[in-house]
């Protein structure tokens, strides 16, 4: 057997320890919110990681490596396959197995200090568990010194060939024309009304009207699951099995919203072509171009006003109290309002890209050492009046609402914004290319848009880094004018202005 | 570090796949029954499979057996832990891994065509796999070789110690009186009316009344589940996850009656000290005994009269249309009725004991191969007839009702039935120790039956096999008499006679 082929088969193995694991952390997260005791699946999860640590990190790897390097005949999907496999065993043999072990058992026992803390909005709580959390992806990074500055090297783990740089580089010029904007559109005289979603909305109802979308949106209730969490999440346990989660308690429509952003993840996963199953090539190809899949199906899609021209009738029978006698005009401006507000996750298209920054900024000072996790919340309280104009009145709504930090996920948050400037960016391109999209939502239809991101997108999987398969869909890099021609022709006739 | 305390060490890692293996099953049977392909998960379980076979069957381990066996200083939990780690690994480097996985494939794979073919009614789908199943188990037993005749060789993976001459000798002098003892009661001229079973009830008011039942037992919901499931189960996820399941489509109350059965089971394992905690002695030491605390709760407890004086009132209140008129005692007698019927899990205690028996006699006979997969049909209906005087109308309702012979348990059945005569053995010690026992559960108390079974059973886990455990507890060996004298006491006053 070739050196390719073995490693294929070999990382097959390492795939399916990978799904074993994200079946417990499915599990974790919808079955396991209310157990005191996480014990024993924190071991279970570590003795996983030590066995794909163990495995990625064998010598035969090494050897099948060198010895593949040298075949001359790799089609594109096997270059593209050694190159991800020699990037995790790189990755993973600068890592020595004590830290991984203690990097997953430690983000295990922080995601319940931080979830208790968040109950009680006391950050004092989290600070010891977050600084050890920082110190461990320190210690990764400079293990891993994948670039010059740490930071960098942690971005690349989720974004790879992204740097702190080139980030910063796409956002600053956005960061003034962002607060700009917000402001502007506040400063209408005619602005959307919004308390029609503050009205009181079955959450039972909310969830049976989720799963109706979903199935319009081509979700496969064959090989996927919609469940219940505190959180909403996709996780893929198998080729042929994406889950996601959907949350019914937040303000109204966030559930469907939601749902058809995790839904956004799961086409992505569920389009990735039977070739690549079961390889290393079977994932996104960067947490950046996932968010822009999950985006673009939540904002530039669904709240698009030809998404409600079909949907709105259906809401209007699942809703009648609310909305029955409310026009859908009224409605559109509404779930479309732009307003500094505390929550990342419920915050609109425009602002949610200063919550990003906010984050970026501080975990860049955070890896360099140039502020402390102690000052954190008075850090982001300020930082946050700078970009939004208003201060979180607790460490609930405000340093303690993520998740990420627990999980020791430190580079992860750019990646968010990054997929509404790609999402935007492809979006533009397939509008170019299928004008009668917007036409086709007004008759509840999608497989047009589906098809083109499954062409496009979707069935490759891992084979394209995002530089390239931005390049190779548009013809161009990352261009963030697309978002922000986007939001220049929606919001101002929303604002009246 | 001691041999034996080395031993523990490297079987704790192994008892956690274990427990990976029994999240991936849990996940399977709650999640995953509408899915379309459940080739991914087959190979994740399978390759835990392998794992725990690479590890078991390590020279490692057979080496610090030797070791341990020498030491003379062993206490009674580690010469425990000595005889269970000597027993797998003994049955494990018996089995050459291609075989195990073989195994663990082809169950995964039966148990979708039974679900297929019972659905269908049709047995013939069903053949092809089952004799492979038949075939990789009489391979199974011809390489572990524990008792001369293979099927004992089966029968001890479930019921250590116990051979098909032994359970003969316990069933056969039982089966003529269970026989007889039906046709008296059945013979009465003023037997039970079940009617009352059969009106409507609803399914989300019975499994909420489960769950209220559930608390009262004790059930640990800060360390377990329930779930709904079509078949239902328990499950131990880690030493502190012990989750069941419960069905609500099967007539009243089964829901009610299935779920004390799993919580049973549940008990058994939230039970075991925590000493023994992830060791390998933290299992129930064999099914029958598992089963006999199931039956236990399931038959002595909760269909005896104190319960439902206790809970009727409340089953009134949650089922008012049907109940509210209707008298206690009625009820009481409607759930006691003794009944030749087609379906296992559905039936009484004193017919239980023959649908075991059959199974019991055809599994021998297919393992010897003095009968064929294919005649399994007819020779189920002919022996059905002879055993409970009716004959099931089609296969579902015969041949195929149960899952165990796809998943390939044979010589699982007959613990079932052992439970009974257990459970009734250690009822009757509990009650000469605690005669006021019926007067708490007229209180809804459960606490001293708990504490009994805990200080008697639970707590020791894996620790003294189930001979050892009987004698023990009650000071004689299994003597199913006591079981005998419970339903003759039981029914006839139910029966008028």
């Amino acid at each position: 057997m070739s050196a390719i082929k073995e490693l294929r088969e070999y990382f097959e193995e390492i795939m399916r320890l990978n799904y074993i694991q994200a079946a417990l952390g499915w599990d974790q997260e919808v079955n396991m919110q209310n157990y005191k005791s996480l014990e024993g699946r924190s071991k279970q999860v570590s003795l996983i990681e030590k066995l794909v640590h163990k495995r990625l990190t064998s010598e035969k790897v090494g050897k099948l490596i060198n010895e593949a390097e040298k075949l001359s005949n790799l089609n594109e999907i096997e270059s593209a396959m050694l190159r991800e496999i020699t990037r995790e065993y790189n990755l993973a043999t600068k890592l020595p197995e004590e830290l991984v072990v203690e990097i997953a058992e430690t983000s295990i026992l922080a995601a319940k200090i931080w979830r208790e803390a968040r109950a009680k909005s006391d950050f004092s709580i989290f600070q010891n568990i977050l600084e050890k959390n920082i110190e461990l992806q320190k210690e990764k990074a400079r293990r891993l010194e994948t670039h010059p500055d740490m930071y960098s090297t942690l971005i690349d783990l989720y974004e790879p060939g992204a740097t702190y740089d080139w980030i910063t580089n796409v956002f600053n010029p956005i960061k003034p024309k962002l607060i700009d904007f917000v402001k502007r559109l506040n400063a209408s005289s005619d602005k959307p009304d919004d308390s029609i979603l503050k009205k009181n909305y079955d959450a039972d109802t909310q969830f049976e009207l989720s799963r109706e979308i979903l199935k319009k949106l081509d979700f496969d209730f064959d090989h996927g699951r919609q469940d219940k969490s505190t959180h909403p999440v996709t996780t893929s346990l198998a080729s042929l099995d994406t889950r996601i989660t959907t949350r019914t308690t937040e303000p109204f429509p966030d559930c469907i919203t939601s749902t058809i952003h995790e839904c956004g993840h799961a086409l992505y996963d569920m389009g990735i072509k039977e070739e690549l199953h079961d390889t290393i090539l079977c994932e996104g190809t960067s947490m950046g171009i996932h968010e822009s899949q999950s985006r673009m199906w939540e904002n530039l899609v669904a709240r698009s006003k030809e998404f409600w021209i079909y949907w709105y009738p259906i809401f209007q029978k699942y809703f009648p109290q609310n909305l029955k006698d409310y026009p859908m005009e009224k409605f559109y401006k509404a779930i479309n309002i732009v307003q500094p507000s505390y929550i990342r996750v419920n915050a609109d298209e425009v602002t949610y890209g200063l919550h990003i920054i906010l984050r970026f900024e501080l975990e860049k000072d955070l890896i360099d050492g140039k502020i402390q996790v102690k000052e954190l919340p008075e850090l982001w309280n300020s930082k946050f009046e700078d970009l939004l104009g208003i201060i979180p009145p607790n460490d609930a709504q405000g340093v303690l609402q993520d998740i990420h930090w627990s999980m020791g996920y430190i580079g992860y948050f750019p990646t968010y914004f990054l997929g509404n400037l790609y999402g935007a960016q492809i979006y533009n391109h397939a509008l170019k290319n299928h004008p009668s999209l917007p036409e086709e939502y007004k008759k509840g239809e999608y497989s047009t848009l589906l098809g083109y991101l499954k062409e496009n997108i979707h069935q490759y999987g891992k084979i394209y880094r995002a530089p390239e398969l931005i390049r190779k869909i548009t013809g161009e890099d990352l261009n963030p004018d697309y978002f922000i021609k986007y939001i220049q022709n929606k919001f101002p006739p929303i604002y009246g202005i």
